[in-house]
C-alpha cells in the first residue's frame, strides 16, 4: 500500500516535471522537486548493525583493501580493480583477475558503494561485507582460498594484532567473515559529497543553470525512474539487454530476471568510464544517449545531453583524504605461504 | 692513486673490525668505525643537475607513478611492483608484467633509488629518470610505446596542464623523456631515515646493543666491502652466481661481468623479501647465511646471523607521508586511446 502511495506519488512528480517548462522552474521549484528523489550523502558512514565503525577496524579494513597477498599470485589487491585514485574503478572495459583473465563485467565503483541496496550488477550480495569477501575466492580474480589467506594473515603478527583489536570479543578472529566485515567498515567511509549534495541541502546556487538545466531534464525524461536516492541509482533493478550477459537470471532463475541488472549509481559516474556492465562506451554522453533511447524510448537533442551530462558531472564528489593515504602494510615472515602464479 | 689509498684505508677498518673483540668496542669506537663506510641520507631529496625538483614536477610524477594508463593494458602502474605501501616492492619473487609474464629478475625497492650510482641489477640505467622510462616500453612489463602513452596523456587535458607546469620552457613537453623525469622527481624525494641515519648522526643509543653488535659484525666478516655508502649498497658490482642470469654480461658483453649484479640497497630489506636477483629466498636470515658462505666464505653462528640481522632491521626506516598519499588520477576522455590487453 505504503509502495503503491509512492508510486503514485512518483509518476506525479514526473508527470510535474514533464509539463512544467524550465523557464517556469525557479531553482528552489527544482530542489523541492529533487528531494522527492534524491537525499544528499549522509554525514557520517552508515553501518551496519552487526558490524560497528571503529577506527581500529576501519584501518584493519584498509590495510587489507590494499594488500594482495589477499590474492593467489599476490599480485591483485581489492585497489586492483577498485582504485581509490581513480575514482574507484580500474577504467577497463571489464577487470583483469589471476593470470590476467578478463571477468564477465565492468568493474563497480566502491566509493559509496556501501550505500546501495544491494551489491553486484547482479546483486547477488547484501551488502559491501559480503560483497569484499567475493573476489578474494572467486578463481578468475583473487583466486584465493579462505585457508589460504587466513593462513598467511596469521603468520604475519601485525595483523594477528590489528584483527583482536578490531575484533576483541573473538577468540579467533582471523576468518573470511571478519576479513569483509574489515573491508566493508573501511568501504563505509568512502563517501564522496559533491556539489549535488550542498544542492540538495540548500544550497541552489551549488548547481549553476547548466546543471540545474540537466537535473531538470533527468527528472522530466524518466532517469530518475531508475537512479534515485541516496546513491542517484544503486536501489532498484532493471532489465538492460546489452550483450548475452543474463545478469540476474543467473541469481534467481526467474523468468523476469533475464537480462535484468542492480541499477548503479551514478555518482563520480564522470569519473568511471567505460559504462555498463559490458564497458563498451567510453563516453558519457553516448551513454546518455544510449540510456534515453533503449530504456526511455527518447532519442535526446545534443543540448540535453549536453546538459544532463553537465548535471552527471556535478556528482563527481569529494575524495576524502583518508581515501587517498596509503597504509604501510607489515612484512610477510619466513612463514608466509608464497605467491603462486 | 686515492682509490689505492682508499683501499688501503678499507682494509685496515676491515682488519680493526676483525681484530677487536666486541667487548673491547664502545658504540663511540662503533661509530667512528661505521663512519669510514657509511653515510647518512641526505636531509633533501638529492637532484639531478638537469631535472630541477620542482612541487609541480614532482606531483606530476606521482601521478604518472600511480598511473595504470601508462601500460598499454591500463592494469599496471610503476606502483603494481614497487608498491609505496609495501616497503616499495611487490613481494614476488619475480615480477608480473603485461599478460602475467613473469619477468626474469626481483623488483628492487624504488625507495632511496635514487641514491644508487646505477639502476636495474645490471646497472643498465644511470638514475631514475632514465630508469622509469624501461619498464614502460618493456613488452613484458607495461609493454606500451613512448606514442600510445604520449597519445593517451595529451587526451587528458589535466595532464597537458600538469606537463606545461612540470617543464615551463617546453613547447612540446609530453614526452617519454619528461614522464622519466617527472617520476625521476617522485622518486627522488622517496627517502627513509631510519634509525641507522640516526646512529650515523651521532645518536649512538639509537641502535640497541644487538645491533650494534650485528653492525660491527657487517663490518668485520666484511659485508661492508660491497655493501657500503649512504645507500648501504647501491654503488659496486659485484660477482654472484645464482641460477642462470649472466647479469652485467649481457649490458657489457665482458667476460668479467658474466654473473655480475650491481649491489643492492640494503635499506628496508625486512621489507623487501624474497631476496636476491632470483627472488627465490624469503628469510632474511637465510639470505645472510647464504651471502656469507658464498660471498665470503665464511660460516656464521647463529647468535652472529641474529645480530647482523637484527642491525639490517635497523635500516627500515620512515616512510616519508607524502610517498603515502595517493593522487586523484583524472578521467580518461572519450578520445584517450583504450587499453588494450
Amino acid at each position: 500500500m505504503q509502495r503503491i502511495r509512492r508510486n503514485i506519488l512518483l509518476s506525479i512528480m514526473l508527470l510535474v516535471g514533464t509539463l512544467t517548462p524550465l523557464s517556469a522552474q525557479n531553482a528552489r521549484a527544482l530542489l523541492n522537486q529533487a528531494k522527492a528523489f534524491f537525499q544528499p550523502l549522509p554525514d557520517t558512514p552508515p553501518a551496519k548493525s552487526d558490524n560497528p565503525l571503529t577506527p581500529e577496524k576501519i584501518l584493519l579494513g584498509k590495510m587489507l583493501y590494499h594488500d594482495p597477498r589477499l590474492s593467489k599470485s599476490g599480485f591483485i589487491s581489492c585497489n586492483s580493480c577498485h582504485n581509490l585514485a581513480m575514482g574507484g574503478v580500474d577504467g577497463l572495459p571489464t577487470s583483469l583477475g589471476h593470470r590476467w583473465t578478463a571477468g564477465p563485467r565492468n568493474a563497480p565503483t566502491v566509493y559509496n558503494a556501501a550505500l546501495n541496496a544491494t551489491q553486484f550488477w547482479d546483486g547477488r550480495s547484501p551488502d559491501v561485507e559480503d560483497q569484499a569477501t567475493k573476489p578474494i575466492e572467486n578463481p578468475i580474480e583473487m583466486a584465493a582460498t579462505e585457508s589460504l589467506v587466513v593462513a598467511r594473515l596469521k603468520s604475519i603478527p601485525t595483523y594477528v594484532d590489528l584483527f583482536t583489536k578490531a575484533f576483541p570479543e573473538e577468540d579467533n578472529p582471523i576468518t573470511l567473515v571478519n576479513i569483509g566485515k574489515a573491508i566493508g567498515a573501511f568501504e563505509r567511509t568512502l563517501l564522496t559529497p559533491s556539489r549535488f549534495d550542498r544542492f540538495l541541502k540548500g544550497d541552489v546556487e551549488a548547481l549553476n543553470q547548466k546543471e540545474r538545466k540537466g537535473l531538470s531534464l533527468f527528472i522530466s525524461k524518466g532517469c530518475v525512474s531508475c537512479y534515485l536516492g541516496v546513491n542517484v541509482g544503486g536501489k532498484k533493478f532493471a532489465k538492460f539487454e546489452r550483450g548475452a550477459d543474463l545478469g540476474r537470471f543467473a541469481v534467481t532463475k526467474k523468468e523476469k530476471d533475464r537480462h535484468v541488472f542492480r541499477v548503479p549509481t551514478l555518482r563520480n559516474v564522470a569519473l568511471t568510464a567505460p559504462y555498463f556492465h559490458t564497458g563498451d562506451v567510453w563516453d558519457l554522453r553516448e551513454a546518455i544517449q544510449i540510456m534515453a533511447e533503449k530504456q526511455l524510448n527518447k532519442k535526446l537533442k545534443d543540448e540535453e545531453i549536453d546538459a544532463i551530462a553537465a548535471f552527471l558531472e556535478s556528482l563527481t564528489g569529494e575524495i576524502p583524504g583518508e581515501a587517498l593515504s596509503l597504509p604501510t602494510l607489515p612484512a610477510s615472515t619466513p612463514g608466509t605461504a608464497h605467491p603462486e602464479f
